[in-house]
Parts: structure tokens; sequence; C-alpha cells
């Protein structure tokens, strides 16, 4: 068994998006994702993914170059070889970007960003190499299931004109009814039974009422609401003690530590962050302070599924609870979710997916919820298949593109409805 | 490729061990170690070692039992496992234990110094069947040695009269100049530069002089000095401002976390720990308070080699050094720490090993210490094997003893010396 690396392939994609509505504009047709490839001597093959923006893929490109060699079992050295790989931190801490939904952006996360694709697609292979399914070269589950959220968005019936796209079928939502009406289609299709509401679009009141309609609907159901900062010290104040009796918890109201702190200490109502804490060098000053209750683990931000599960250690440690979260992504990302989140003994929030709302994917066959949930694959490696020629159509649209959607901007989108549209600043409320 | 387990062998044995004296005694002549075998469908067979007292392997015992069936791989599921097996609570929280040198007693803790001797005996057997090592299990070592200090001890020239035993060539040490030139054969049998101190034993001043004369001995190189807790308050910050300018790090000078915190603060010596912080309950309010700096970890105690790397990621998120500490083990304990400490990014703290101290051991080759160092090995598993025949013959000596060495009692082995001995109240000093 030779298991040293002998090519890498970077694969950027532009997959469709459906108009879904945030507090910093709306998604584009398409987005960037990046498909790594990892081969090893004895041809096998694993695959990976992460973010596609461009200074993602200007810090893959070494990357890859210094792979070349390494035994994919050298997982730690992935984090060797990215300290050796130089981030341009004009570009990271300059760059219009979408870093007003993702929490900080510093060069460090860049960095982990990135190896999180990497060794995604080194377990894969390996697994594939030694006949183990990931979740066992993480220490094996300890569920043969992982629950998900179903993960509802204001959105438009379709993208603003202009832009060619792939039609969605779940239609508008924008008040109580519409959120009410997709949540039920959510439950019908996959069979959610907790829901996570993406706030910070209309006033709050709005979405208070769309939680409420929810809850009426929904009675016992666990819910969220999730304005991604949207929100001043005292919007967020009087929003948890006017939703605390039906949420599950409240997902970054506010930004920074110690006003999400305070929140929390003043109403009593879980908090849980993708933005407060994204990275470990976050955590000691919100754990001690009691900033946050439940961290959402975006494996891509983190670092990879091992740092995942050093981060659960972490949050078990402080009390804290953990659970994962997702920005867009595809059916990769998921299962390295499901193998990661199967390991994790303290799992007890349902994770949050957008996969239900990808309609376009790299794998031969789809990943499926049933009874919202995503059965843990115990097939070599992932247990995923990448369909080459998908792959390969979504690679011509990056191709394709003029290098308008290959950075994620949701304000940019915005504009194409709304010429007006500036990316608002915080608190918007 | 069968990873089932379908034989789990236990072997407690008794093995030699100098007159090494703390705070509590003197070593036995014997002390007890349990060895773990675990036995896959397909014929291959992974060595595990821990505490060998009896309350230990009255939980082994039905704990291996429940392993027959399970998958090799599968070490999440050991902590399933140690949840399902009964502890007699009475017996951990009443027993005369040398408890006082290892830090709290709880069930919990107990069980997973138990997980421990699986967890290894299964990596080793995976490293083996998948041709791997066990470092690339636990993610890749990221250095080709681990460094190690010289463990210095106080002792006899022999055990007191009555029990038959192994000698020793390494003389009393009683005094500064003792101390000194145990250190000086430390360094040329093993090239150790680092050196720790059990201290604990004398009178403060006594230690003080012998931590000042080993420095003069070795100007530049690492000191520690450890107590077990044996000293107040009071005494703690008189030894800690006295010895500041030499000492790496001060080891336990006293008991309990405010303590420790005063410390600390008042000194600004760092203090490391093996008995502040043993368990993962005790962290949050240790690292709050600022009470230690360094955390030792005893692999046993922790739970295994993946516990110890949560330990560290712990560790490093809230800017805590990580090194390990051992009590009384042989090498495939020692093996066991190599690989673990292997993967750890930042180790800045050369590892505590008693091996030295022990002339007996399971293994058909003994590990040994270049330059301070222990070479990772890189042969599947451990890349240790276990002598079946010396295995038999300690055994052998573990059967044959009348019950009082089967378990460790420091204070007893110091009353063959002096019956008036009675186990110290805390703080000694």
């Amino acid at each position: 068994m030779n298991l040293a690396i002998t090519d890498v392939r970077l694969t950027p994609i532009l997959v469709a998006d459906p108009p879904l509505l945030n507090t910093q504009g709306v998604h584009q047709p398409y987005t960037p994702r990046l498909i790594v490839e990892v081969v090893t001597a004895d041809g096998v093959t694993g695959v990976g993914e992460t973010y596609g923006d461009t200074k993602y893929l200007e810090l893959a490109r070494p990357f890859a170059e210094r792979l070349k060699g390494r035994q994919v079992s050298d997982l730690n050295g992935l984090f060797t070889v990215a300290d050796q790989v130089a981030v341009d931190a004009s570009r990271v801490e300059n760059a219009v970007d979408v870093g007003g939904l993702r929490g900080v952006q510093t060069a460090d996360k860049l960095r982990l960003s990135v190896v999180s694709g990497f060794e995604v697609a080194c377990l894969d292979a390996l697994g594939k190499a030694l006949g183990l399914p990931v979740h066992a070269l993480l220490g094996g589950k300890v569920r043969d299931a992982v629950e998900y959220s179903a993960y509802l968005f204001y959105k438009w019936a379709g993208h603003p004109e202009g832009v060619a796209c792939e039609k969605d079928d779940w239609g508008a939502a924008v008040d109580p009814a519409g959120v009410v009406e997709q949540a039920r289609r959510f439950t019908e299709r996959y069979g959610f039974t907790s829901f996570k509401l993406k706030g910070g679009v209309f006033p709050p009141d709005e979405e208070i009422a769309a939680v409420r309609a929810l809850a009426e609907a929904f009675p016992g159901h666990p819910l969220r609401l999730d304005p991604n900062g949207a929100w001043s010290l005292q919007t967020s104040l009087k929003v948890a003690r006017e939703l605390g009796d039906v949420l599950e918890y409240l997902e970054d109201p506010t930004l920074g530590t110690p006003a999400m702190a305070e929140v929390a200490e003043r109403t009593g109502v879980p908090l849980a962050t993708n933005m407060c804490v994204t990275t470990f060098a976050e955590i000691k000053e919100a754990f001690t302070r009691g900033a946050v209750q439940v961290v959402l683990s975006d494996h891509h931000y983190w670092g990879g599924p091992r740092n995942t599960q050093q981060l659960a250690a972490v949050c078990r440690t402080f009390g804290v609870g953990v659970s994962m979260h997702s920005n867009t992504h595809l059916g990769i990302s998921l299962a390295a979710m499901t193998h990661v989140a199967a390991t994790v003994p303290d799992l007890h929030h349902a994770c949050d997916s957008h996969y239900p709302w990808q309609s376009e994917d790299v794998l031969t066959e789809r990943l499926t919820f049933e009874g919202g949930r995503v059965t843990v694959p115990d097939a070599p490696g992932l247990g995923v298949e990448l369909d080459r020629e998908r792959l390969a159509v979504l690679h011509r649209r990056w191709l394709d593109d003029d290098g308008g959607l290959r950075d994620r901007d949701d304000a940019a989108a915005m504009r194409v409805a709304d010429p007006e549209w500036v990316t608002p600043s915080m608190p918007r409320w």
C-alpha cells in the first residue's frame, strides 16, 4: 500500500443557488465552490470541497503543490503546510466579502478553510485505501444517522432579471405565511422537525411574527432565528424576551462577544453562533464571559473534521453545546459533516445544512434526508462518488464566467433588483 | 479484513520498582500493572497497559467481556462501554490509595484509566491490521523523536529488609550531592537535558538546596520540582520566590485550584500539574482562574491517546501549555506516550517518564533514549513486541503474591523501615 500523494486536482465550479435573502442582500444565481481531489500512488482518489472564492483558490494552488509526495495519512502535516503558504493579508483584511456572514476574517481562518478541503479529500482517500469509512478514521460513529434542521430562508420566487439561471420550485417566502409554507414543504420532503429561519432581512417585528407563526404551526418543535448579527443590543434583548418561550436558541442576534454576553445574561435565552466564535482564538473570551451557549461548527472554517472534533471537546469541557453549521455546499461537504457529526458524542442539536437548496451537485448520487436525518455512510471513505461529467459542466460555467460570480457578493446580487442597495451597516436594527 | 474483536486477555503483573521516595512514603519493591491484549478475527493482537491495582482490575474484567464482537476501530465506542460498566463508588471514594499522588479520585477517572489500556491495545491492533503506525492513526507525527526529562528521585540504596526484590545500581540520593550525581548519571546514560526532581520528601529548604545544586551543575537547563502538593500556600510562595529564577516550572506545590491560582498570580512562576487538573471537569475553573500554566497529561488518567490530543487542544485554546506525565510504567505505555506526543504540535516541554527506573519490561526489546529522546516508531501499531515468557514470569509473581503488593501503597512500604510512619496529612510543610 503506497499512500504517497502523487497528484492533486483543484476544480473551481459555479453551482446554482436560489435567491435566498439575508441581511447583506440576496444569494447570486451561482455560487463558487472548490472541489479538491488527491490521488495516491496506488491510484486511489479522495475528494474534498471548500469555499471557492478567489482568495481561497489563490491559497489552495500553492498548497496543492506542496502536498505532492506527502502521505495521505499525514493529516497533522496539513496544518504545517498551511503555515508555509503565504496569505496576501491585504486581500483578507480589505476585500469586500461576505465576511459579514462568516464571522471574523483572518489569514489563519482562510488557511483553515483551505486545509479543510484537503483534509476531507485525504480522509476520503485514506478510507478508500484502507477499506474504512471516514467515521472510523475519526474514532468511529456513535450514531447511525445525523439529524439536520430545516434551514428556512426568506426568498424571492426567482432571481432578478438579467441573469440566466436554474429555476427552483420553492416559490417566494417574504412573510409569516410564506415561511410556514416553506417549513411545511421541508417537512414533507425531508422529514425535518427542527426549523431555523435566516433572519436579519425584515424589521424584527416581522421576523418575530414569522417565528410565532412557526411555533403555532409546529408546536413544541425546536425553532431558531439567525439574523447574522443585524440587531443592536437593545433590539436583541427585545427579540430574545419576546421569543424566549419558543426558541431552542437565538443565533448571533448581535455582533461581538460583549453584546452577546449581555444578551445571554440578561435574557437567559441560549445563544448560538457561527459568527462570534469561528476560530479557536475567540473561544477563551467568549466562554469565560458566557457569551455563547452553542457553537455551530462550520468544518470549513474550523479546519476540517478533526478540528471540529477538537472544538467539540473544548465545548464539552466548558459546558457549551456544539452543533454544525454550513454555508452553501454540496454533497461532499454534507458527507464530511455527517461523518464527523456521527462521532461527536454530545451532539444535542440538529445540524444546519443548506443542502436542500442546492439543486446541483457533483455526485453520481445525492445524499438524502429521511426523517430529517442523513444515514452515516459505511462504505469506504466518505461513501460518495464524484460525477466527472457534472463536475466538468460546472467547471465550464466557472471558466465561462467573466469573474462577476467568482467571488460571492450578496450585495451585488441585490443591486440587480435595487440599484440603490448598499451593504447595511451593523447594527441594521 | 475483519476487525472484530474475538478475544481480550488481561494479565495483571508485578514489576520491580526501586525504593523511590515521595511525600507519601516510598515505592514498594514491586508495583502492579495490567497488560491488555485484544485479538481480532484475523488473529491480529494489540497490546495496551494501564494501572494494575485491584480496583482497576475489577473494572477491566467486565469491560473486556463487553468488547468481544465490537470493531477494533470503534474507539469512540470504548467510552460508551465504559459508561455501561458499574464502578463500586465506595471503593473509589474510600479506598486507601495513592490518590494523594494521582489527583482527585472519581469513578469516571477510574473508568478512563481502564479505557486507556484498551484504547492503546485497539490502536496497536488497528495499526497492525492496516500496516500503519499508531501515530498515523492519530493524524500523523509532527516530529520524529519525542524529548523526555530525567525524572530524579530521592531514593534509598535498597528496599528495607524483609522483601526480596531486584537490585538497582543507582545507589542512594538523599541530599543535593546525591541528586546531582543521579542527574549526571541520567545524562550520561540517556542524554536527558531537562531535570525534574520529585520533592515533598525533605523539608523545603533541603529541596531548594538540591535544585540550586542542579542549577549550578547544569546551568541553563530546564529544571522542575514536584512536591506533590505537600506544601502550604505560604511555603509554596516562599519556594516559588526562592527558585523562580532557575525553574522551568514548579509542579503541584500545593493542593487545590484556589491555592495554585494564588501562587501563580503572586509569584509569576509557571505552575504545572498532574494533580490539580487531572480530569476535563477540573479544567474550567482552573483555567479561568489561571491556576495552572502547564497540564501534564497522564494518558491513562485522561482516557487514552485521543483524549490526550483533545486535552492538548483545550490547553492550546486557552493558552495553557501541555506536556506528559507518567507514573511507574513499562514500554507499552512509553510507546503510547511517544506516539501521541509526536502528534501534538505545541509540545514545548520535555515529557516525564519513569521508564528508566523500570529494570523489567514485557517487551522483547526495550525502548531506548538517545539524546534524551525516544525515536517515534514507524512500524505498524505501537512498534513494540510482547515477550510472552517475560509476561508469564511477571504474572506468576502477581499470582504468588499474598495480596500485599497488589495495591500500590507507598505508606505501607515506608512502615517496613519506620513502623511509626503514617501517611502525612497535607500540607506537610
